[in-house]
Parts: C-alpha cells; structure tokens; sequence
C-alpha cells in the first residue's frame, strides 16, 4: 500500500504524518508557525519535514494551509494569520525540492475530505463538514467530489448569516453564525448569562469545556446556553440543507467536544424545520478523526494527485 | 440541428414547445392542469402535445414538474399542487407512448438549466438562479452540472431563513425567506405600511406591480419596502455565496420585474456582506427568458440525454 505525508499547515503550529491507509504511521516535527520565519523558511522546514518522513518512501506530499489557496493552480494566493505569505506557488516549490507529487488544499477542505475518505462520512455523497472552534469553518464534498467554488472560497458557513438584522461580523456581515457560537462568543454570552443570575465568572471559568462540565451538573445557565448554541447553529445547518440537500453532516472542532449537549438541539432544530425528504435519512454525525482530519486529509489528495499524475 | 419538445408542466398551466438551439420554433397547445383529470388524463395530454409538435421532427421530450422529481429513476415522487400524481414513471410511460428520448425534471431545475444554457447565465460554471414569485424557488449548476443533491431536493432558497426567531414557514421553519418576500407577503406588508401612513390600499392595489409603479412616481412606502426586500434577499444570497462561491446569480419571476427597484438593494447587500473575493467577479444578473426558460430548459435536458443514449 502507497504512503504519503500530509501537512496540516495552522496558524499556531505546522503538524505532519505518514499516512497509509487511512492511518497516521508516523509523525513529523511540530513546526511553531509564528516563530519559524518567512515563507522562504517555512518552506525549507517543510522540505525538512518531508525528509524527517522519507523513510516511510511517501510517493506525494499534501498541504492544507488556513486562507485562500488555488489547488488547481497549486498556489497560496493568501494566508489569514501568517505574515507574507502572498501569491506563493508552494505546489511547485515542494515538488522541485523534494521529487515528490504535491498537493496544496485550503485547510478547512482538506478536513472535510480526511473525515470523508477515512472519517465519519465514508458512506456519504453530499457531505456537509463544519469544524467549530475559535471560527466556523466548513467543507463540502458535492456528488462524491470536493467543492471548492468558482474562487476557491466555498464552506464559509461561519459566515451565513442567522438573522439579517443580527451581529456585525468582521466582513459587514450581519448575523454571521461565528459572532454567535464561535468560542470566545459562547464564554462571552456565558459570562454575561452568568451575571445575570447574579454569579461573577472569570472568562475562562466560562470557556466551553467549562460550560460542558457545568451543564452536566445541572446548571441551568449552561444548559440554556448549549441549548441557544445549538439553535443557533442548526438554524444555519437547516439553510444548508435546504439548499444543498445533504445525505451526510459530520460536526467537528473542540466546541463540538459538549456532545448531546450540543447535537440534540442542532438534530432537533433539523427535525423541526426541514421537510421530511431533508432529514429522513440525514446522518448528521460527530466527526472522528479529530485533529489528525488535516493531515489525513492532505495525505488523502495527495495520493490521488499521484495516482493521476501517472495515468496521465 | 437537432430539436426537442419541452415542457413547462405547471400547478394551474401546461405550456410546450418545439425547441431548437435554445429558441422555441413552434408552440403546443395549452393545458388547464386542474381541469385535464387525473394522472391518466394528463399523460394523455402531454402524449398530445408531443404529436402536436411531431412535424419538426423532435428526438426527445423534457417535462419539468412542480415537486419532487426524481431524475435519475425518471419518476415524479408527488406533486406539490396537482392531486393524484404520486410514484409515477413517467419517464418510462412517454417514452413507450411517444418513442423519443424522455426526462423528466423538478421545475426549478429545468427553469435555472434553461438559463445556463441559452440565457442570461451562459458563460457562467457555479449558478445559482432564483425565481421570485408566489413562493420563492432556486436551482443550482455547480462545477459545471445540474446539482440536484442527495434525495433530488436541492436548490430550496426560499425555505432558507434569514432570521433563526423568524417568522414560520410551511415545514415549521423560522425566517423562511419566502415567507418576507413572497407576491403575496409583499402585498400585506405594503397593505400594513400604507395603513400606517394613514392610506387605507387594497390588496390588489398593494401587488408587487402597482408597488413599482408607485415607487417609479416617488411613493416613500414603496421605496422602502423594495429596499427592504431586497435587503432580505440579498441576505439569503449572502449565505448562500459565503457557502457555494458561485460565479453567477440569475434572478428571475414576475417580482424580480421591479427591476433596479430591486436588484440595486440586492447588489449593495451583497457587496457589503461577503469577502471580496467572494463578490468582486460575481455577476448577478436578471433572468433573460422569462416564462420560456422551463420549456427551453427541459428541451435541452432531453436533447442532451438523447446525445449520451446515442453514445451509450
């Protein structure tokens, strides 16, 4: 069975593995993206990451970087919290200096197709992923391929608005579903939720995971809010649903660590208010691969990138 | 050139025509959809239509259909507002009676394939047509193909919501857009605005048409309320841009007739609430052909099935 390496390029840090399979074989170096340097030192650590890998002769390399990357032209035309990285033809750069097939993916897409070829949506054809987390991201795989949109921006379910009369969000978006249950939001309204019932709460007593523990001893604050977060967000899933028709949504990232806490509203708000047709036979699942979806899911592009490069 | 029979099946009317290079050549006769009978009845008729327009030598026939049309099977699931039809092969029952290449669509999609093919969303590859009416219905080709999703049920636009405490729609849904700017909606608020600007109107005399012409002769309550509408539809196009990238939106039905009056709010919400990436290559036109693109646009789904049974 053929291995590659995929790359899950964040804003944080850079992590990578071996992948055959489906399965992460080995790991690479942890990269800390801030302190490395330019891209033209990432770059070489990159290079440094598929060499730390090369015993396990990975026949292609993929990448998922966080911004706007043309994966059929194999460039990173920006990233959202690297400095410099601008127009950088990363594709060609990676297969010059290491003989190997390589990919590059928008990091969002690339999870969704880790959780597709290998996750919670194997079985799926019109999948729907959304990570929620610091933002709100998502992919899609449309009859059985991954979508990517006319400028390589499509997924931007954070960015739906749930009430057009709502929140500003950082685009003049109003009612933009990451104003509302991205994390720092969610600690936000609980603090504020908190106060109201006349108990002070540090932000970080209010983080999700702390939201999580409290909703399960009965607090009825958290409750409330897992319940209003789930609306909320199975508002913006109903959207889609009824636009795209999904047979499949895998839900993801550490917000989507509350659990029943957080998936029966979401399941209940779908249930309620699309037609039948929508969500008999709808699946909507926690994802499974974690954080290591990135990587798998570069790894999953880049073996097939392989594969047609040699029957081409 | 080849031609085909499309037809426009319907809630009240069944409108045909001899299709050739995307130009109607000849029309069928006309049918009154709640006075023909029962399914029998109807196929009858339609098998009419077909003779009706034989002489010009048709090599398929494309019937597009008011509700869940499953396209691959070739079977009409249920009618939304013509009683009887449930389970019926259609595809198969022309197809023996008439002898041509047969396909049958859901109408919004036959409606948005017309458009891609032979109007205003020609050059486009990610559409998203949406047709404003009674109700508010939406088709969609992405990367290329008529998208239809997992149960044939895409392209819903007016059940999204633009408000998760909204207004309820038909399937419990709350802020469906539909429910705002639907015809009939549009004329009750109109109706409520008058009244408090202390004009007692009728309904007829608040329709979506009158409203253009009073805001064409300065009327501030029709000049608002067409801002606001387009306010709302931009919103849900917002979303619906922020999830799929599309590179063409066609607006079309007998309220997209107010014109600038509409599409001048729906441009700027658009341009003021998505990344400009997302807008700054996108074109959002008005629908080109009408009441035709239903019959055009099922004619070339017959025509190009015909081509793929003549390959296969």
């Amino acid at each position: 069975m053929e291995s590659a390496i995929g790359i899950d390029f964040g804003g944080t840090t850079i992590k990578s593995g071996l992948v055959r399979g489906g399965a992460i074989v080995a790991r690479g170096p942890v990269i800390d993206t801030q302190t490395c340097g330019g891209p033209d030192q990432i770059i070489d650590a990159l290079v440094g990451v598929v060499e730390a890998l090369s015993s396990g002769r990975p026949v292609a390399v993929g990448v998922g970087l966080p911004g706007t990357v043309d994966a059929e032209a194999g460039m990173v035309n920006e990233l959202t919290n690297v400095a410099g990285w601008r127009s950088i033809p990363l594709r060609a750069l990676l297969e010059k200096r290491t003989g190997l097939v390589a990919t590059v993916e928008n990091d969002a897409n690339a999870m969704a197709y880790g959780e597709w070829r290998y996750g919670a949506a194997q079985n799926g054809r019109y999948v729907v992923c959304v990570t929620l987390g610091t933002g709100v991201g998502g992919g899609l795989i449309l009859d059985g391929r991954l979508y990517r949109g006319a400028q390589m921006g499509a997924g931007e379910i954070g960015h739906m608005s749930i009430n057009h009369r709502g929140v500003r969000g950082h685009y003049g978006n109003l009612g933009a579903l990451e104003k509302y249950v991205g994390n720092h939001q969610i600690a936000e309204r609980a603090q504020a939720l908190y106060a109201q019932a006349g108990h002070t709460r540090s932000i970080e007593e209010c983080a999700p995971a702390q939201l999580s523990a409290n909703a399960a001893s009965g607090d009825t604050v958290a409750l409330g809010l897992w319940e209003t977060v789930g609306e909320e967000i199975g508002s913006a899933l109903c959207s889609v649903i009824w636009l795209l028709n999904p047979d499949t949504i895998v839900i993801g990232g550490g917000v989507a660590r509350a659990g029943a806490l957080l998936f029966d509203p979401i399941q209940r708000t779908i249930q309620q208010q699309t037609g039948f047709v929508f969500h008999d036979r709808l699946r909507v699942v926690a994802a499974t691969l974690g954080n290591d979806a990135g990587i798998i899911g570069n790894a999953s592009l880049a073996l097939e990138a392989a594969a047609r490069a040699r029957k081409s």
